[in-house]
């Protein structure tokens, strides 16, 4: 093309069809979404290779900054870890903070061209962060006290399934809150699992942080967590599987993804030992990081194409992989890109969703009001009851009540998932954002009001750290 | 919206417009790219975000694969460096080799709608890449040989330029070499860029690999090297700044881009010493490299704004970066994953562009044969002419030449924002990759002929590595 061209006038707009220009593949187009927008509409708005470019730069800047920001205001003045700061960051960025005050800057920041690429980038984020998930994930999680961590464990999973069997049929009522194709039993599960999960990484790392492993509060919540958090991912992935309408769907998501899993946790875990055997030898170089990546983006393509989410890919894959050398140094060499740069693009991208100003109409303060309690008394009360009736002191306790009711990112990523799965409306999803940001926003202060100054005051608990 | 939504069927295909589904902004919407394509083209591709994903993951995933797999046969079976099969693989994943056997195939896996996705991962890429080069420019380099070195440097430089000022008449007679608004001065500047350039980076591993940083030839093709690249990138710039238009765009390229420089360079500099105290501390935590991050974000933010491109700000922040433990750890952090994940995006957005097809037709052909012929006679020819002149020995001489005329990774960089900017069309784009294949392929073998083994006879040379 454009060899034969015949024509030469000399300037720019006349150029030959073989320059890239403003007609070309890279220009994106983009919908305004509403839902009188005809596929022909008029306003299509254009963005330039040039100017993608010059956006995306611009754009990645202000959400590491704003991550960082938030992240250390709420570490300075509030006490909180800096996850939390970067979860509301996410949400200060969206049209329930900046797009509320500043509509037409926000807009031209975030303007709808480039969602895809913080789509991917988000995408990218939780799958690798969920890979350095299962890289850490341990066992001797699993152990400790034992008639206590199944208590804990059995009540902090069934009273959260039975909150949302007792919330649905209400929740069904209302329109644009769960998908109209949805069975009731499909939307208890996804609710269930939305009220029952636990910031495992995050109360893992309180836990060490503090060196509570040892103590029955730390060897019942993780534990706990743990159990409860498995629960939940696999009762998702029942969700995803049977939602979608037709059996060949269905099937296609149950042997693909069940099948693969047992594939990865069996005969996968047994192909990748030599590459830990390497990794003793000589560390881990550029080719055996390039093998690592290759597996856990095949893995996360795997999931995803069977209807799944990449997500699940990367964890299976991180439990998966030897220890030692191996697993530490792929955790130094991913977890900081992974932190810093990517996950803010998934807080950020989930923040975009998120309407808060919806919840402010007197309809929706009611459902979200109600799922609130509703989420701490399934959560928090269940756990603490259990661990009470089990023979645990009180503080020790409230202190796993606090813990585990704690939704953080992991909350984020199963919401986004209904999101994009079409399981839940945008209203549901901002009410249930708030919900774990507020659970989350919780946790620090309740811990350390009902365990950790006492716990301090005994010498049984380190310095709060970071 | 959404909220007062009357209706509720119960199929899917009605749910309520707060659903993310196949007509929200988060469809990618291609045009098919010929001029013949009208904006409101009916057979519009979508691509739902559940697609994107599952295509994003296995494209990533094939990118990397092939990256390793064409790296290591010409490791293996031709003796060349990694970078040398990456340069290869992006090509092959192109209409050149892939899309020409498997068409349907090679559509499948890179739509038009996820191209956007490859071409900000490349940016990225490489913009992170200029700033680890950046970071590893040593001033050093400059030093040494003075006589030979300046003979070489410059010859280095004014013989490809004198080659691209006989050249551009000619090439310019054609259609879709150049664009048509450009000016022959700005046409020659441009080609005498592109065949002055020298892989510095790989001439630099080369050289410390082997131990040969304190020989006549390593530090002549050092300082040779660093200066002919300053030179051409000073060129690029030029030409970007007064390529557009009118004097309004000049004028912000010029103050913007030589303005920010020289705050980076001044200023900016004395800002970040204290980052390098607190890495010398405490290393760098997640703090720390999200300041660097944002810093990098920010500086290929302006660089780019200001209508040049983003690696002038990773390259001048990395210049301007304090040296010692922040350097290396940043280093250690960053290259993995740059060079493991992002840099292969780039080879293979590059190779999407490549069209080696074009080159077939006999009139191109012809093109091609004179661009290769004169690239390497005005860059080898004119380093061992300057180094045999100024008393260096024959296989020295010859030695130099065959580092210096290697293009590699930074003829693809210039190249393709020649093709962005739409200072060159496909067809030149198309013969100067693959001028910029065949030098750097050249480059080992040739430099094992006339130097490496008899200096390894010698013992002054260390073993091949990579």
């Amino acid at each position: 093309m454009g060899v034969e061209e015949p024509l030469r006038t000399g300037v720019r707009a006349a150029r030959p069809s073989c320059f890239l220009d403003d007609h070309d593949w890279l220009t994106l187009k983009a919908d305004g979404g509403g839902p009188g927008d005809l596929p022909h509409n008029e306003a299509r708005a254009h963005v330039s290779p040039a100017e993608l470019s010059i956006i995306f730069f611009g754009q990645l800047c202000l959400i590491v900054a704003a991550a960082r920001g938030v992240g250390w205001l709420c570490r300075r003045f509030l006490g909180q870890p800096q996850v939390v700061g970067e979860m509301v960051a996410g949400v200060v960025l969206g049209p329930s903070l900046f797009g509320l005050l500043l509509p037409d800057l926000q807009a031209a920041v975030f303007p709808a061209e480039t969602k895809s690429i913080l789509f991917v980038g988000a995408q990218l984020g939780v799958g690798l962060y969920m890979f350095l998930v299962g890289l850490g994930f341990d066992r001797s999680h699993f152990r400790g006290n034992a008639r206590s961590a199944g208590a804990v464990s059995i009540s902090g999973m069934a009273v959260p399934f039975l909150m949302a069997v007792l919330l649905t049929p209400w929740l069904m009522g209302r329109d644009g809150l769960f998908s109209p194709g949805l069975s009731s039993f499909q939307a208890s599960l996804f609710l269930g699992a939305c009220i029952a999960i636990t910031a495992f990484p995050m109360l893992a790392r309180i836990i060490h942080e503090r060196g509570l492993s040892g103590s029955p509060l730390g060897s019942l919540s993780l534990s706990a967590g743990a159990i409860d958090d498995a629960a939940a991912w696999i009762v998702l992935a029942i969700v995803l599987a049977t939602f979608g309408g037709d059996a060949s769907v269905a099937i296609k998501a149950i042997a693909g993804a069940f099948g693969f899993a047992a594939l990865v946790l069996g005969p996968g875990r047994r192909l990748l030992r030599p590459l830990g055997v390497r990794a003793e030898r000589s560390g881990l170089d550029q080719g055996l990081l390039a093998i690592v990546l290759m597996a856990f983006l095949f893995s996360a393509f795997v999931m995803d194409w069977a209807g799944m989410h990449a997500v699940f890919g990367g964890f299976l894959l991180g439990v998966a992989m030897p220890r030692g050398t191996l697993a530490k140094e792929l955790k130094a060499k991913l977890e900081p890109i992974t932190v810093v740069l990517l996950l803010p693009m998934f807080f950020t991208y989930s923040g975009l969703n998120s309407k808060l100003d919806l919840i402010a109409s007197p309809a929706l303060l009611g459902v979200t009001l109600v799922l609130l309690a509703a989420s701490i008394l399934a959560k928090f009360g269940a756990c603490w009851a259990a661990a009470r009736l089990t023979g645990q002191d009180n503080p020790t306790a409230l202190g796993i009540g606090a813990l585990m009711n704690a939704r953080g990112l992991m909350e984020l990523i199963i919401l986004n998932i209904g999101l994009q799965k079409g399981i839940i409306g945008v209203e549901l999803f901002s009410i249930m954002v708030l919900m774990a940001v507020v659970t989350t926003l919780m946790a620090s202060p309740l811990f350390e009001a009902v365990y950790g100054r006492k716990a301090r005051e005994r010498g049984e608990l380190g310095a709060v750290q970071r």
